[in-house]
């Protein structure tokens, strides 16, 4: 039997890294323990090269966000084919920490890619390869970056400023209500009551497959 | 002013190396000395990693053609965007060893990518953006690859099989002969004969600005 695939999405600071560990506990508990987890971009030797790219660039050259774009699809495909799919058809389950739902949002929403070219790009690389579900953590932005500030130096990414984030938490949004197979968390509340929400979702998912 | 630019296309031990001293050469003794020179996939700081994991791969984990095509065409923007555009601009001349027609054909041919993919990925990327000349430098591939192999060991791409090579120039040819902008040189001829034949095609380019 084959695997599934559920992703954890959401901006710098929404808890993702927490929701992965209940996702893997609440599985856990319902006898799934082969668990392959990603993340991305990254997650294979060559994939982590082209994340190396996209989070530090270069002191003597801008990356273009064009390239940025190209290089998260290239680093997707190496994951995608190299580690996800042989993982699933071997039975393991995988969670993963982001997948295209961040491009979409980071690079779509906030970097302004038209819809056509992102969709085209997805359908290119991926074909219809898509997540069995998907948890967004919904985070305000000046809460999320406050959170990430307090864990240490920031990447080119989470440099950029404020609107940037609010265009990608819009796009994610929308992607969300859009699609049946996304789920939103409010991370703004407790920890225990994002806890709860997380179980509660995921198990009512787990009942339905 | 803005410059021109002019491409040298064409498969392993075709000459391009030879062809782009004559271009040179054709070109000062028309006046025209501010040249910049680029190589693809390449030619700038984060370009060139991205050139290193297209040739290199990794030990312990094959690159996919996907993630191939898609840091061949990051690379691309890279050097368009931060080396090309902004030297036409400033007035030079660019002599370009490999660019756009090189994925169309190597990929696109050679890989078998469809040509509606090539062709979205091509307009997303570099717009209307084209070179002005490109001189195609043909060659068998069994007598180019004769002379790349007496040039040192062989990259991740020199060591694809014969057939490869052949769909990629099948695919040169037909792009060479549906451009205007194009002109194919027979690259197995005699040094001499090769060198007046771009000589030739040149100036009469240059005559018609």
């Amino acid at each position: 039997m084959t695997g599934k695939f559920i992703v954890i999405e959401g901006l710098e600071g929404a808890g993702k890294s927490t929701a992965i560990k209940q996702v893997t506990r609440v599985l856990a508990e319902h006898g799934i323990s082969d668990i392959t987890s990603t993340r991305e971009p990254g997650g294979t030797p060559l994939a982590e090269q082209m994340r190396k790219l996209v989070k530090e660039g270069h002191p003597d050259e801008p990356l273009t966000d064009m390239a940025e774009l190209l290089l998260l699809y290239a680093a997707r495909s190496q994951l995608v084919e190299n580690v996800i799919k042989p993982a699933l058809s071997g039975g393991h389950w995988v969670v993963g920490d982001r997948h295209d739902m961040s491009s979409q949002a980071y690079q779509g929403g906030g970097r302004g890619f038209n819809q056509t070219v992102m969709a085209q790009l997805r359908d290119t690389v991926l074909g219809d390869f898509r997540p069995d579900f998907t948890i967004y953590m919904d985070i305000d932005p000046v809460v999320g970056l406050e959170r990430a500030r307090g864990r240490g130096e920031l990447d080119r990414i989470e440099k950029m400023n404020i609107d940037f984030f609010h265009r990608t938490r819009a796009r994610f949004l929308e992607l969300a209500e859009q699609d049946p197979r996304v789920v939103i968390i409010d991370a703004g509340q407790s920890l225990e009551k994002v806890t709860a929400d997380i179980t509660d979702a995921l198990e009512q998912w787990l009942e339905r497959q």
